[in-house]
């Protein structure tokens, strides 16, 4: 087999063969096939896709690429949520506990903020101590001692993904649903859960702004783990603006522990509410998505939760005293309210433009290796439909130097856009639920 | 300018600016850019496709990449011809002192055969002594003298090509209409010439089997000439079946001085003087097309165009003996005639079979690094239209090496296809000529 010959087949548009992709992805792995050929390759599938059997050949091969985690000393049934990144999204933090607290196993592999977009692990480790490269022996110990362990990934897992994605990120060939669906999905495999439920982002925030294009990603990633034995999920959610109040990494970790104590901002808990009642039920701890809701409800309500994250940030090596005093968190030292200068109704918000204003900010990454600032970054006061007076607070900025608040102010001001009247209806938190994928054959 | 970007914009079928073409042969031809971006940015172009604009500026800055010839001492016209390969297509090695003979100025640059095609440096190479690596000043030297002149590559002409080319050979990223006319314009306008035939081949043993390609590619070529202020017009013409009746090195140098002396097959003396002619035309030699015709055939006639190929030889080194004994030209040791099993109407010819064979003997290379045996190849004796008994010989074989003789053989009896009944009419030699190109704007 040729490496040529298969980057002519897919570039006359023709099906790769399951034997053929694994044929690329080994090679690859194991530095037998030059880049030249794969980004070649790579844009050959981006701009003449995939079919659905393709892209489940291509996850497969991915995933055993590297190590597949194994629990089988752990009864427990193992789940997992993945999203696909956006603006103040910080549910993991929240519903791992909740999960974990409701019986079940989250062995949770997450990745890092890039551009506009926070990461879970940056969030993690505002928290002093907090120690997210852990083994795969040390998350099990963790695992078998709270049920819930979150980590960044580690070299033998899905090492396949990683030589790839770098090679995509600078050859333009990111943007293809099959490779998107076969990163996302051999990674989160690789975890060894049997069900997941993904939280795909869209809107102005999102990777993806278009519903169709989030729908598309969603029913391809459904049926890509269904193929494989799981039990998967797909929320399309709401990323017009920012997920609750907080963006930046400590700040978001004081929302988080609000809402584990039963407050914080409604549509936060909501959507926690709901992705973990979808992890109850696919997990097979309540009968109904319904009966996942109550359950959640009931171990936030509980404290029970509360105590579960408490617990994990222990066992990760973090001070668990931030839980009842968030001044142990990193402090910005200065503050500024941007303000609005007109007055009416909130009716729309740049949502990727705030993410921007707190990387500017030093909040997020412009690139892999820049150095974050986990105490900087946004509030924000106004939300969709929400009435403003001239002069209120739109957001505070939290930053400590002072060289970029320019700028992070201009994109604040530019993100919202007012109306007179208000709003008839408000944009719905979650869009649509993808429980079965569409059609076999469909080219993506 | 980023490569990534240009590489995203060319992915989405947005057209690129000549500055950005630019940037990106300049910097590949000096290393700055690497293969892995610059492959995804080709197989983009190939799918996506370039526009007239974007071709004319992709060919533009190729050339510039190196040397340009100047031959601004020489006050003749400049004009060549340039095939786009087929089998037993020896009519540069005739035209050059035909054109030269006429009083314009020939500075050919050509290449060698690969796979089932010949190369014009292979054939003259079969002449003893011949030197196809001259410098610029020895070129200058030899065209001063006798108006035409022969050689290869040399690496200060579009090295831009010679990288890409290599690139693109192992990515599948050849078959791009914008990407070979940028490849093949560019290294003959580094000739510094005044006006081009193309000779487009189109047939079962050209690189483009069907006509529309060919007439595509085509027009493509004589409005990126024109772009560039050079005239220049393309004949499609049969590569439906071998050129004459010669395929290997020294059969068709024979086969040349056979036609130069007045003889020689009938198909590939009319298309030399079509050629030719349209040299003459363009280089403003003669008025008219028909007159470069008469021109053509009286200097062939009075063994004019014979003797400047004999000064030709000379001046570049060769035995210029061999055009009065074609004993001193490399002879194979053994010949096999390959017979026919039935009998009838030669009705086709998988003429890239031919070349095969040809291959197979040792007259062609299969890789870059092969060596060539000047001596063998296949003289064809049954022409499409030709009546064919049992037994008779379709074609013989010149070999030295008897082990690949089998497999040759069968490529010739597998490549005719006979019918009972006389054929209705012939192929035309010329199927069209394309003067000027078509629409400004369309996408290739």
């Amino acid at each position: 087999m040729r490496l040529v010959d298969l980057i002519r087949k897919k570039r006359d548009g023709r099906e790769l063969s399951a034997g053929e992709i694994e044929f690329v992805v080994r090679g690859y792995t194991a530095g037998q096939l030059p880049d030249y050929q794969i980004s070649a390759w790579l844009m050959a599938v981006l701009l003449k896709g995939m079919t659905r059997s393709e892209t489940a050949a291509l996850t497969q091969a991915m995933l055993h690429s590297g190590e597949v985690l194994q629990w089988n000393d752990l009864p427990q049934k193992k789940v997992d949520k993945h999203s696909t990144g956006g603006v103040g999204d910080k549910t993991s933090l929240i519903l791992a506990p909740v999960v974990a607290a409701g019986g079940l196993l989250v062995p949770m592999i997450s990745g890092r903020g890039l551009g506009h977009t926070g990461g879970t692990l940056d969030k993690l480790e505002s928290i002093p101590g907090f120690n997210v490269n852990l083994s795969a022996d040390e998350m099990r110990k963790v695992l078998a001692a709270c049920g819930s362990c979150m980590i960044g990934q580690t070299a033998s897992i899905v090492p396949a993904d990683k030589k790839m994605y770098a090679l995509r990120d600078v050859t333009g060939t990111v943007e293809s649903p099959a490779l998107i669906c076969a990163s996302i999905m051999s990674k989160k495999l690789a975890e060894g859960i049997d069900a997941l439920v993904l939280d795909v982002k869209v809107g102005s925030g999102a990777f993806m702004k278009v519903e169709a294009d989030a729908a598309h990603l969603a029913q391809l990633m459904v049926e890509t783990g269904e193929q494989m034995g799981k039990k998967v999920v797909a929320l399309l959610t709401d990323m017009d603006q920012p997920l609750g109040r907080a963006v930046g990494n400590a700040l978001e970790v004081i929302e988080c522990i609000d809402v584990l104590r039963g407050g914080g901002p409604e549509d936060l808990f909501e959507l926690t509410l709901e992705l973990s009642a979808w992890m109850f039920y696919l997990g097979e701890r309540t009968k109904t998505v319904q009966e996942g809701r109550e359950l959640a409800t009931t171990l936030i309500a509980d404290g029970v939760a509360y105590r579960k994250f408490g617990e994990m940030v222990r066992l990760q090596g973090g001070d668990e005293r931030v839980l009842d005093n968030i001044g142990l968190l990193p402090t910005a030292t200065h503050r500024m309210d941007v303000n609005s200068s007109g007055s009416g109704y909130v009716s729309q918000v740049d949502c990727e433009k705030i993410g921007v204003a707190s990387l500017v900010l030093g909040g997020g990454r412009s690139t892999k290796d820049d150095v974050i600032d986990p105490a900087v970054g946004v509030m924000v006061h106004k939300k969709v439909g929400d009435e403003v007076a001239v002069d209120e607070p739109l957001c505070t900025l939290y930053y400590n130097r002072s060289e970029q608040i320019e700028e992070a102010r201009a994109l604040i001001q530019s993100s919202y856009t007012m109306s007179a009247a208000p709003l008839l209806k408000s944009n719905a938190l979650i869009h649509r639920i993808i429980e079965h994928a569409g059609a076999g054959t469909a080219v993506t």
